[in-house]
């Protein structure tokens, strides 16, 4: 099993907000020593209260306008999609990204859940997308690959999305929440596991981490929010546009542990206004999703990324223009990503990935 | 959430062995109602104990003999595999097996675990492979599909495999075992999920139930033990015949619950000699599964799995000529169940699945 590296000056935490930062002070003993990036949603004269202690850069509209310009038209407002912008001024490595409604979970044993910690250790282990591994993580302490798992495949890829889940509230649309009123999710499930290849899965923001090297240009929150059709289809969109970029460039992502309590659910009429065309399109979406195949030609996230904001505008297109809308904002935010993210000079690039192959250049 | 039947009339238990049954004792108070199907493996003449109180039926090589005649050269000698007989005589819808040195695990609680009880559950509850649920089954109680999965995906489809686990002794191959003589599985994963489509699995024979109706003729254990080049890949091999099969035929497998309590470790370097040709081969056998397309018109688990022996032949069969005798066997073992499990008259059948056709014929 891998090393656990300590990550503090490799990882952000990003948090998107309209509100006071309380909840962090149960996060305390974890957060503390990682740099947060608060995005402040909704009106930039507001004040939002960081409690004491905590390293972090915020930012509102106006610093968005600012920074982005005219790009800025491809960040949400008045959506938590906005986290988005946490990820593209990040510098680090890797991003946690959490909702200010959720809180520490605790084990059945009671013990809190240190939930960066097992994102960590999603991250820094190999994913398995290749083969299913019946007793899930190969890479837990105590576990391994069972019987009849093939011998070639078990190095595994590298892990690019670590999916976290939620005790208490579950993460259930509109109409199930309206059904299901009273549903509380208290079921612990002691497992990570690798979301095979060529399987799409409904990724939530609410608990997310991921490599920012390996797959951040992927992790386009869409446009959701103020002045547009559709709400609540943010972190799901980014999630089914990361899985297909991470099949096709043989990357992983896992789901399971860990856990957060998520204390509060939204309003489920709301909800049902911000969703009622997603749902209704996603019945395109997915089919559109499951049918994609990258060219050979894409090798890195940024060409897979545009390649599928021009499938996205020609074969969602015709569905309703919203979609030509979201294709060229898919475009301008890889724009936006690669002006603040800007390719280290070549040389070092391959001085720092494959030494001898740089001498020989 | 669908309703438990009492499957007493329609599942027969299916357990090859050696010895004495006395495991049976702890399993009483869950199998006695239940029907059992014994299938003694090597000498013929020894004889085995049965626990006062059970019923069943129990058949030796010279059974198997006199009831296949010729096409008994499908059913192997000397290896657990030879349960697959059992498969093949059952009347019954549904099939449970379980090897005899697997016992009543506990919950974390302590409470003894019903395995047939959820295995049952696992099988009259739909799967879900088109789509991943990150909370899961979501047709286990308190729980649901998560938001952003697709509506019209939410009905599932029928489970044809239920594949439980195992604690304390994991299903490790041999060189596992050699490295980790004391690792032992002590993780209860409270979860039951649907190995997506399109994804293989390493199916483990120990505490496994099927459909017999939907995918029965595909649980061919194949040409092990006694007389045969490799050991120990006769579940792995129906497994991944069978998943190849249900994913054309839009069948679900799930794995996950319920656990036994695997008591003993068998000798890894016994397994090492029957394994070590299968480690090797298994490298060629993955890709090869992984790519097979089969035709439209197999329609019938019969008309796939002769299909799939062509292919066994074709593609496998220049590897080792054991894959030409394994091929040749698979279309045996194929008449062998047509043979005992003759297709009830058309009209009948027509009559018991959809009643209104049936009227307008």
């Amino acid at each position: 099993m891998a090393q656990l590296r300590d990550l503090k000056d490799e990882l952000d935490i990003v948090i998107p907000t309209i509100r006071n930062l309380d909840f962090l002070e149960m996060w305390r003993p974890f957060f503390q020593p990682y740099h947060l990036i608060i995005v402040q949603d909704g009106d930039p004269s507001n004040t939002i209260g960081v409690p004491e202690g905590f390293d972090y850069e915020l930012y509102n509209r106006n610093d968005v306008n600012r920074i982005l310009g005219p790009k800025a038209s491809c960040i949400p407002f008045k959506d938590s999609a906005c986290r988005c912008f946490g990820f593209l001024v990040s510098k680090k490595k890797y991003i946690f990204t959490i909702d200010d409604d959720c809180f520490v979970a605790k084990e059945p044993n009671g013990k809190e859940i240190n939930a960066l910690e097992q994102h960590i250790r999603n991250l820094l282990t190999p994913s398995t997308p290749l083969f299913f591994n019946t007793l899930y993580d190969p890479f837990a302490n105590g576990s391994d690959f069972v019987r009849g798992y093939p011998f070639s495949l078990r190095e595994g890829l590298p892990t690019a999305i670590s999916h976290g889940l939620w005790l208490n509230i579950p993460d259930y649309d509109a109409p199930t929440q309206l059904v299901k009123p009273r549903e509380r999710n208290t079921r612990y499930v002691d497992a990570v596991m690798t979301i095979p290849k060529g399987t799409l899965f409904p990724m939530c923001g609410m608990n997310l981490a991921f490599d920012r090297e390996l797959i951040g240009p992927a992790m386009y929150f869409g446009l959701m929010g103020d002045g547009q059709p559709i709400g609540r289809y943010d972190d799901m969109w980014a999630g089914w546009c990361a899985k297909v970029i991470c099949d096709h460039l043989l990357l992983g992502v896992k789901t399971g542990l860990p856990y957060i309590w998520h204390s509060k659910a939204s309003n489920p009429f709301v909800n049902l206004k911000k969703e009622y065309k997603g749902i209704y399109w996603q019945e395109d979406i997915i089919p559109f999703f499951q049918s994609i195949a990258l060219r050979e030609e894409c090798t890195s996230v940024q060409d897979c990324y545009i390649e599928l904001a021009n499938k996205v505008k020609e074969r969602l297109g015709p569905i309703d223009p919203y979609f030509e809308k979201l294709g060229d904002a898919m475009v301008t935010w890889i724009e936006a990503w690669n002006e603040l993210n800007p390719p280290p000079p070549p040389a070092q690039t391959a001085t720092v990935a494959h030494p001898n192959v740089a001498m020989k250049n």
